[in-house]
C-alpha cells in the first residue's frame, strides 16, 4: 500500500526534480492512445539504470504496481496504471550512447525516439527499419516493449529483428545484461527476443542495442487510384507474387483519402474507392525497374491512374500525409478505435470485404487502412462512445471482425500490442497451453505481479 | 531407470518399424559432429506429432531422458544422449505440408531437410534464408533448435528471422501451438523465439511454419585475392561501410583455400593469405553495378586478381567448393575442431591477427573462415585428438580465442550453439542474473529435467 514514507523514499532515489505527484501531473500520466484511465500515486522519471533498480526494489518489498511508459502513444492502453502504483516515464533517459557507423548499430537509453534515432544514423548512411506511425514522438524502448512495426514492415519485418541486446531491470531490482552487439549470437535461450513485446510485465527495459542498416540509394513512391477496392486488393497480391520486394505497401479507403485529403491536401485521388501507396528502395537503376514492373501490375488490375514521385520531397509529402491518417480520423468525431487485425496477404481482399459489411450491417463508420503487403489491417472506426447504443454497435463490429480475421488464418493484432484492448479475445488465438506457459513465464520474472500489472497475462 | 516394460510401452506407441535398440543401431546415434559418445537406450522415429506427445507422457512419467535429433550435424554435442534414455531421431516426419507462394510460408515437419525446402520453393520463385554450410543434409527442425546462420546471414539473418510459428510437445506431453502464418503477431510474449535456439531443452518441436523470400532477379559472386590477409580484412570492413549489402562475404586463409583447392579443385587463388568470395544478389542491373564498385574496393586495398562469375553454374561451384571446406579440412589431420566466434565486423582484422598469433604461440595449426559480413568466424583447428600434448595445447588455444572474442565485444557462437562443447564457457558471455533466468524457464518447461539432459542449462 503506498504511503508517505514509500513517496518519501522513492522520491529520495530520483531527487526532488524527477519525482512527482500533485493530481496534475498524475492525471497526465493516467492515459494514453487508448480509452481507459487510472491515476497512478506518484510518478518518477529516472536518469540511470541504477535509479530503476532503486526503485523496483522498493516496489518489490512494498508490492506496489510499477508501469513503464515511454511516449505513452500505444493504443491499447498498456501503458495506463490500471492498479494505481508508480508511472516510471523514461523521458530524462535520453541519450543515443554509442553509434557505431562500421559496425551498423546503435547503444541508446529507452526514451530516445524513433526520429532522434533516425536523424542520428543518417549523418552516418544508415537507418532503423521500425518505422511506426508515431516515430516522430515514440520512443525506442515504447517500440520494443511493443515489437513495434510500421509500413517498412513488409521489406524489413519488425522492431524484434533488429534488436541485438537489453539491459532489463527485473521485478526485484536486480539487472540483467542480454545479447550482445553481434548480429549473431546463439549462446543460451532468446532472452532479448523474451523481453521484447512483453509491453513492461516482464522487467523494465533501461538500455538498449540496436542493428542499424544501410541508407538504400534511392526511394521511389508510386500512388495507384482504383475504381474499386478489390482490385486494389488484388493488385497487392499480385505484386507481392512477383518477385518485387517493396519496402511499404499501404491500402486506403475513400473514407480514409477523403480524411487525410481535408487534413493535408497533399493530393490524393478524391474518387477512388481505394488507392495503394507503393515504395520501392535500393539502387537506382533497380529502383526505375520496380516502379515501372508496378505500375504494370497495377493498371492490370484496373488502375485507372497512376503516379510516381520524381523527387525524395514529393516522397516524403506523401507518407508525411500516409502517417497523418490516425490523427485525420480522430478529428472527425469524437472517438476513433484504430483496429489491428492481420491476415495472410492472400485474404485481403477478403477481409476488407469482410469489414466493409460488418461496417453496414451495424450501420457504423469504418475506414479502411492497411500495412497491405504483410496483411496488417487497421479498421479505423469513427464514433461516439458516448451514444450507447452506438457504441454497443461498435462492439459488436469489433467482435465480428477478430472473429473474421481469425477465421481466415490471422490474428488480431499485428503491431499494437494485447493491452487492455484485446486481453479478452486472446483465447482467440493462443491455446490454454500458451497461456498456461505464458502465466509461467510472468510468475517466473515477477512472482508479486508488480509489473504493469492488470494487463493481458 | 530404462527396463523392458517401459521399452515395450514405447514400441507399442511407434511401432515395431520405428523403434531400434539393437546395439548397432544405438551405435549410430550415440554422436553427433562433435566429440563426445553416450549411448542411448533406444531411438525412435515418430511419424506424428501425437505420438511425440504419448512417448513424453512416458518418458515424463519415468523421468526417462529424451533426446531429439534431426541430421545429427551439429559440431558441439548437442545431440549426443549423454544421460543415456531416448533418442528421437526426425527422419521419418520429413514432409513438406503446405506451401503457399502467396502467401510466402510454408509448414513443415522438423525433418524437412534443408535443401529439400529450397527446391521445393525455387518452383515457385522463393527460398528460404538460412543456409548453413551442412544444407545438403541437416533439417529444418536442427536449423530451428540451433537458431542456424549461415553465409547469407549477412542480408538475411538467421532462422529466428524466418520462423512464423511452431508446434511445440512440452516436457509432460502436452502440445503448444505458438506464432501463427502472418508476419506481424504481437499477441502475448514470444513463444515462437523461446524454443528456437534452445538446443531440444525446452520443448520437442514437431511442426514448423517458416516465411519464405522472394528469389533474386540476379546473383553474381566476386572473389579476391589478397598478398595479405590484413588487407582482405580491412576491406571487408570498407565494404560494409560503403552502403551495399552483400548477401555473403566469406573470408578464407591460406590454410583454408589449399585445402579447398586440394579437394576440389575450383581454382582458388593458391598464393594468396587471404581469399574473399563476396555475393551480391537482387535486380540484375544493380547487381552488376554493386560488383563492380566492390571490385574497386578490394583492388583499392591491395586485392592482386579480382575474379567476377559470369554464370548462375560458375557462381554456384564457387559457393559449393567453400561449403565444402570443413569436409575438406576434416581429411588432412584426425581431429577438426570448427569454433564459431563472433565480433564486431570492424574487430575482424584485429581478431583474425589474435587467431594466427594464438596458433603460433601454441604451435597449432588453425584455418581461418569467415563469415566475414557479420563478423562471424570459424577458427578449424587441425589436430590429433590422441596426441595429448598437441590436445592440451589446442585447449589452451580455444580458451584464450574465446577470451579474446569476449574482450573485443563479441562472442563465444554465432550459429553453432552451446551444446556440449561451450558451455564451461557460457559465464564469459552470460552475467549470473541471465544464467539464473535460463534455468529457471528450464525448470518451468521441463521440471523434471529430462529433455536433452546434461547439457548447457
Amino acid at each position: 500500500m503506498w504511503n508517505e514514507r514509500i513517496a518519501e523514499e522513492i522520491r529520495g532515489i530520483v531527487g526532488e526534480e524527477d519525482y512527482m505527484d500533485a493530481p496534475e501531473d498524475r492525471i497526465e500520466y493516467s492515459y494514453d492512445g487508448y480509452i481507459p484511465e487510472a491515476m497512478p500515486e506518484a510518478v518518477v522519471l529516472p536518469r540511470r539504470t541504477e535509479q530503476v533498480s532503486e526503485i523496483l526494489k522498493v516496489a518489490y518489498r512494498e508490492g506496489i504496481p510499477v508501469t513503464p511508459r515511454g511516449a505513452g502513444t500505444n493504443i491499447v492502453g498498456g501503458t495506463v496504471p490500471v492498479r494505481g502504483g508508480i508511472v516510471m516515464a523514461f523521458t530524462r533517459m535520453n541519450r543515443i550512447l554509442e553509434l557505431s557507423p562500421e559496425d551498423r548499430y546503435a547503444v541508446v537509453q529507452p526514451g530516445v525516439v524513433n526520429a532522434q534515432l533516425q536523424t542520428e544514423a543518417a549523418r552516418h548512411g544508415l537507418f532503423f527499419p521500425p518505422d511506426p506511425a508515431s516515430l516522430a514522438v515514440s520512443t525506442i524502448g515504447g517500440n520494443v516493449a511493443e515489437n513495434a512495426g510500421g509500413p517498412r514492415g513488409v521489406k524489413y519485418g519488425v522492431t524484434r529483428d533488429y534488436l541485438l541486446g537489453l539491459t532489463v531491470v527485473l521485478a526485484d531490482g536486480r539487472i540483467l545484461r542480454t545479447g550482445g552487439r553481434t548480429v549473431k549470437n546463439v549462446t543460451g535461450y532468446d532472452l532479448t527476443g523474451l523481453f521484447c513485446g512483453s509491453e513492461g510485465t516482464l522487467g523494465v527495459i533501461t538500455e538498449i542495442t540496436v542493428k542499424l542498416m544501410p541508407l538504400p540509394e534511392a526511394q521511389r513512391s508510386i500512388q495507384a487510384a482504383f475504381p474499386d477496392l478489390d482490385g486494389a486488393g488484388k493488385a497487392v497480391t499480385r505484386i507481392m507474387a512477383s518477385g518485387i520486394l517493396p519496402v511499404a505497401m499501404e491500402l486506403m479507403d475513400s473514407v480514409v483519402v477523403r480524411l487525410i485529403e481535408e487534413a493535408t491536401g497533399v493530393g490524393l485521388p478524391q474518387e477512388a474507392e481505394g488507392v495503394l501507396l507503393i515504395m520501392v528502395d535500393g539502387p537506382e537503376a533497380a529502383v526505375i525497374q520496380e516502379v515501372e514492373r508496378i505500375g504494370e501490375l497495377c493498371r492490370e488490375h484496373g488502375a485507372s491512374e497512376v503516379r510516381v514521385s520524381r523527387s525524395t520531397e514529393e516522397n516524403e509529402a506523401l507518407w508525411a500525409a500516409r502517417r497523418s491518417a490516425f490523427a485525420a480520423m480522430a478529428r472527425s468525431r469524437p472517438t476513433c478505435i484504430v483496429e489491428d487485425v492481420t491476415v495472410p496477404v492472400s485474404r485481403l481482399p477478403t477481409m476488407v470485404r469482410e469489414i466493409l459489411s460488418v461496417a453496414q450491417k451495424h450501420q457504423i463508420t469504418i475506414g479502411v487502412l492497411a500495412h497491405a503487403g504483410d496483411g496488417n489491417m487497421h479498421p479505423l472506426i469513427l464514433c461516439d462512445r458516448r451514444d450507447p447504443d452506438e457504441w454497443s454497435r461498435v462492439e459488436e463490429a469489433v467482435r465480428e471482425i477478430f472473429h473474421r480475421a481469425v477465421d481466415l488464418g490471422g490474428t488480431l493484432s499485428g503491431e499494437h500490442g494485447v493491452g487492455l484492448a484485446k486481453e479478452p479475445f486472446l483465447p482467440l488465438v493462443m491455446d490454454e497451453e500458451s497461456r498456461r506457459l505464458m502465466r509461467g513465464v510472468k510468475d517466473l520474472l515477477d512472482p508479486k505481479g508488480i509489473l504493469n500489472p492488470g494487463k493481458f497475462v
